[in-house]
């Protein structure tokens, strides 16, 4: 019987940081096998990126079929120095695994795998199948990885009905929060053209930092939207100002910022640029400026509640005693680009510690949320079952 | 017979570009020393800066004493290639003198020392001085020129009753205006300090970038002043914005500004600190920031149209047929420093081709500003002056 903390020991000692595989979906893939699955290593290649080992395997054929999506690549651990215990060496004391990855997501990837594997242990023959879709360019540039999975199996012919990614959701303790969506993202830089000149001679020149900071504050002062039922009011952060200009009597020829814009289901990328560059229009004055905005495939959205999303709570509610919320705060996941395909919603550990020195998660909690999937497993492909069957 | 001309290609073929002497202080001091100047050349030094030589001569010890200031080096010629003529090559062609340095300011020094060695053959034995104040550092730091100069020369006793300065002052055509003063110059760094973040999670990090938009917004959105009967007003520049942050989804820890004041004699540089201070701290709003100010000699100064002016006023319509604006405008001259000493007042060459490829100047401006200077000796050194008695 594999526990869900041998497993992620197993992972947390493969240094699999983005874009290495590093043995993580190797050890993953023997795991599941061993347990019935039909596994698959897929590696993905794009000019400008590195190649990318991803891994889909799956237990029977029948629908429905319940995805348990998430990635083995993990941010660089920074300073191992500064750790208390090895970011790669799968130590546990005081109750406590550490390791770069522990809550994002190797932890939550190890209670999925630990829960699938005593499911169809038990359940060798239940109506339906389970899938696992797992990554390693999630902390990445994420080009040669979900999207490219999600593609691949789609070709040939795999079918998905619904997904829980195991990303760790919960901002203070375990039962806190299941994510139904999420807000999508766009990134534009914005260039003004002035006319270089002495600062003695200002009408000479034209500084294209006033036009700017004016530029900018069209973009700033009014609030995009309140808000929706769903989702907070989209939030558009000034990322950097530059100009470079090291010289006192210098009037700068040009100057640039870039911003990101956290934005819910009231826009769309295209309408969201449109509003943009409306209210840079309205307040450019003649000046002189370039808006790019860099290609982007993380749109907002939600998944409905319904009743897959009141199975996977009642499965948490069940074992922590917690209702979670039910909330489209945070970064964008992998799940912008499951959406796609089948509903997705997102419940895993606790992410206080994620990308963190001494990233770490308490056994407790390993095995508690291996429990809350085994419960999502059961209800799922229960004879009963109201989500599969709807 | 030493020519504007002759002295003028003489200097203009030494290549002292700041800090080089390059032989042009030497050629300058050897035809003075011809003519019956005392000429003394001084070199001056300073902690993190180049030594920089500079030239002070003399004809005669008698009271008035009329001082003729200017500097002899040069800013770089940039790329020679561009230039249709070698900038260190003193060559003529179609009447023009092309070289760098030949308005700003060699052509005005060549004209200031062929008209007081003209004046001094005729009138050998005139009633005051002549004292040339030349240095080596004015496009430079100007920290071991001009200002080590005038207190060398007072600690060995030299008096100045009032200076004429050699800068090209004309906008268009020689006669079009003299400066009777200058405005001040003030640089100031702003730093604003926030809280990095994730731009996921706003409430979590602050900012800085809206807050640098909000204090630079307070020091451009009301003007300093409307100016005075010998000011424009006083103008705000900012000179550079710089936060550095390459990332897309990092909100940054802190913003960089500076800019650069050109003030009128509303302000002193202290009470123009104090303003700049009053508006950020009424801005501020909370943001945490350091304001500091870059040491400045340079203060806003007038010499008050009075017999002086009007000397040099009528030489140059006497000369030219037209009547010269007295303005206050442009950049600083190294006339800020010596005002504390005497009057100064400045009046050279057409200033449209200074700092720029093929800086050159027609050869009958040259004998034309030199006239102009002879007539400013004659009057000043006239038995009936008004003003070396006044």
């Amino acid at each position: 019987m594999t526990t869900p903390l041998d497993l992620a020991r197993t992972l947390l000692r493969c240094p699999s940081v983005t874009p290495e595989e590093g043995g993580a979906l190797r050890a993953l893939g023997e795991a599941l096998a061993a347990g019935g699955f039909a596994v698959e290593h897929v590696t993905f290649s794009a000019p400008g990126t590195p190649d990318v080992a991803n891994l889909y395997a799956r237990y029977g054929t029948a629908s429905p079929c319940l995805v348990l999506a998430g990635h083995t690549d993990v941010v660089p651990p920074g300073e191992a120095e500064a750790w208390s215990h090895d970011p790669f060496g799968g130590e546990v004391a005081d109750g406590l695994l550490y390791g770069r990855g522990a809550v994002d997501m190797k932890g939550a990837i190890a209670a999925m795998a630990a829960a699938a594997l005593a499911f169809t242990q038990k359940e060798p023959g239940f109506a339906g199948s389970i899938a696992f879709l797992i990554t390693g360019d999630e902390e990445g540039p994420a080009v040669n990885g979900t999207v490219k999975l999600l593609e691949w199996a789609k070709a040939k012919g795999e079918r998905f009905d619904h997904c829980l990614l195991g990303e760790p959701t919960n901002p203070d303790a375990l039962g806190d929060m299941i994510k139904i969506g999420r807000r999508g993202s766009l990134t534009g830089r914005l260039t003004v053209h002035g006319t270089q000149g002495h600062v003695a001679y200002p009408h000479l020149a034209d500084n294209p930092i006033p036009h700017l900071l004016r530029l900018l504050r069209a973009l700033l002062e009014t609030p995009l939207d309140r808000g929706t039922p769903r989702f907070d009011p989209s939030n558009l952060e000034v990322l950097t100002v530059d100009v470079g200009n090291g010289a006192t009597n210098v009037i700068p020829a040009s100057a640039r910022a870039a911003f990101n814009v956290r934005f819910n289901d009231v826009w769309t990328p295209a309408t969201l640029r449109g509003e943009i560059e409306r209210r840079l229009d309205e307040a450019a004055g003649g000046a002189r400026y370039d808006m790019e905005f860099l290609p982007t495939n993380a749109a907002a959205f939600v998944t409905e509640p319904g009743p897959f999303v009141e199975l996977v709570a009642e499965a948490v509610a069940g074992e922590t005693g917690r209702r979670p919320a039910l909330s489209t705060t945070g970064g964008t996941s992998d799940a912008r680009f499951i959406k796609d395909y089948c509903p997705v919603i997102e419940f895993g550990l606790v992410g206080q510690t994620m990308h963190q020195v001494d990233e770490r998660v308490p056994v407790t909690d390993l095995d508690r949320l291996a429990a809350i999937y085994r419960r999502v497993l059961d209800r799922y492909f229960a004879a009963d079952s109201r989500v599969a069957g709807g």
